[in-house]
């Protein structure tokens, strides 16, 4: 029975989304604000939160019984895992987003479109003279989850050769051409054209990329990270792409922001976006995080498993019940 | 009989190229020089020129029966074929380089990518909102031969639906969801998210895209041109882009070079890169350009009908026997 619950919802919506959530739950109470402007009164009288607020604000909410994020990776919200509030997360949403993003990345690089936009903000008709193809390129994909896993299939459906990692090997997906676990980085990254990371965050992937892998990659090698920034040595990168040995397109950090004056900032051979091939930037990812909380709302009152329950190991989904 | 046949070979070569072109005709004398570098006296020794030579070089030349040029598009070739010299071209060699280039401009339009290039520049990390996707996106592309195919493939397999305008009709190939012919031009523009002009020049195509065109796009809708540059009207192109209606990711321009003080090289929404999506910058380029070549060599001996004879009409190849 849904007597006396309260959800609140802290997403961006219109009308046609505040209704996909009621007719979710017609029973239930909706409070619906702002994101990031959930007031304490509101929090403490509410049993469930779709969105996204910061874990040190639900400490100590003693009416919270379960709590769905809008982001992927949620490593600081274990401890409340772990004191029995439900955690359910939007992996599955983001897939779209952030791999056409790192392909638009890959062909920027390849094809040379950041130099020409350099050029072109002098009014310069310059030939930049060879590029690369995706075409019969070695990809390897480094996290093979919904969005290092979109990216590999755009990889295959453009001719290239996809080699993929992952913790668990599991049954190989045909877009892949190999499918190897961890202990393989260190001879595939020799073979690389493009080394593509999207990994969680955490001590297992600290550094992955460190002096000694990139020492041993092919000259030109273009490395795209969209996971977390510190899965490379940054000051190791940045020496590898200063000296035109790697090229790099990363959409995440370490640090983040990069300080203004940081000398990869500058480099020819990368290119920098702050951290914004997720959020609610393409339409898509919006309607995929609505689509994964009202079904995770239908099963939480039908007393089903929900999907994409926080992993207290990873800080991911569970590999159980994935949306 | 090849008795005393002498074949120019005037595009990059090395051992390997050049091995190939000489297997393929052992008989011939071959002749090999550095692009551009032809004399008058090895010119007018030859009989067959395989390389692009100005056309106003080889008027009067008693001895050349055929010439095989590096390009696709070759109108300035014409009067020479009506003078009874066999011209072929290399249209099949340039669809993967110029689609994946296609490929990299759109992405980087809609994923912003040059936005955030400019802001790399200042060290600047900053959120420039939202993005949008191939995958959804209804993409209208104007010649669907070599080049505008591959680029409609590849969209396909992207996700996205997928629209063809040609001269000729003939069979809907299955990558396109519909194929028209230029007189649905007007009403189809309406509908696209992404319009993609790969046409050859002549009047036929001159300012195909004019302000009347521009007035009934959609606001956003993305222009990619890589064929000639006159298939659009610049200064009208220029206005819509300046007033944040149509983004443009440009290869040719009209006039080209583009001049350092015109203002579209400066707009926010327009990309230009300077007329390099093709030549020999991609390796595969080059390849298939020796294949085409060495496959109608053969076939001159072996007195076939040659591959992608000019069409005295169009200035490209004619519609049979295509590489």
């Amino acid at each position: 029975m849904v007597v006396n619950m309260t959800i609140l919802v802290t997403m961006p919506h219109d009308e046609v989304i505040k209704k996909r959530f009621t007719d979710a739950s017609p029973q239930a109470e909706f409070i619906f604000c702002d994101e990031g402007k959930a007031l304490d009164q509101q929090l403490s009288k509410c049993d469930i939160i779709i969105g996204t607020v910061p874990v040190k604000r639900l400490v100590g909410l003693e009416k919270l019984k379960w709590i769905h994020l809008s982001k992927a990776g949620a490593n600081e919200y274990v401890e409340l895992s772990k004191k029995g509030v439900l955690v359910t997360v939007s992996s599955g949403a983001y897939g779209l987003a952030i791999s056409e993003h790192m392909l638009g990345m890959l062909l920027m690089l390849m094809k040379k479109l950041h130099l020409y936009r350099d050029n072109q903000n002098s009014g310069l008709w310059n030939d930049e003279g060879a590029v690369d193809s995706i075409f019969g390129a070695t990809v390897l994909v480094v996290g093979v989850g919904d969005i290092g896993g979109e990216f590999a299939k755009r990889c295959h459906k453009l001719g290239a050769y996809v080699i993929g990692i992952r913790r668990m090997i599991g049954m190989k997906p045909d877009y892949l051409d190999e499918l190897h676990d961890m202990s393989a980085l260190h001879e595939l990254i020799k073979r690389a054209d493009v080394l593509a990371l999207s990994l969680p965050g955490g001590e297992d992937t600290h550094h992955i990329i460190s002096r000694s892998e990139l020492e041993i990659m092919k000259r030109g090698t273009i490395i795209l990270n969209v996971g977390r920034g510190n899965a490379i040595d940054t000051e190791a990168l940045a020496d590898f792409v200063a000296d035109g040995r790697i090229c790099c397109g990363l959409d995440v950090t370490d640090p983040e922001p990069l300080p203004k004056e940081h000398r990869l900032w500058y480099m020819k051979n990368a290119f920098i976006s702050p951290h914004i091939s997720g959020f609610y930037h393409l339409k898509h990812t919006h309607d995929r995080i609505v689509d994964i909380a009202c079904e995770n709302i239908r099963r939480y009152f039908d007393k089903k498993e929900l999907l994409n329950l926080l992993d207290e190991q990873t800080g991911y989904r569970m590999s159980d019940n994935r949306a």
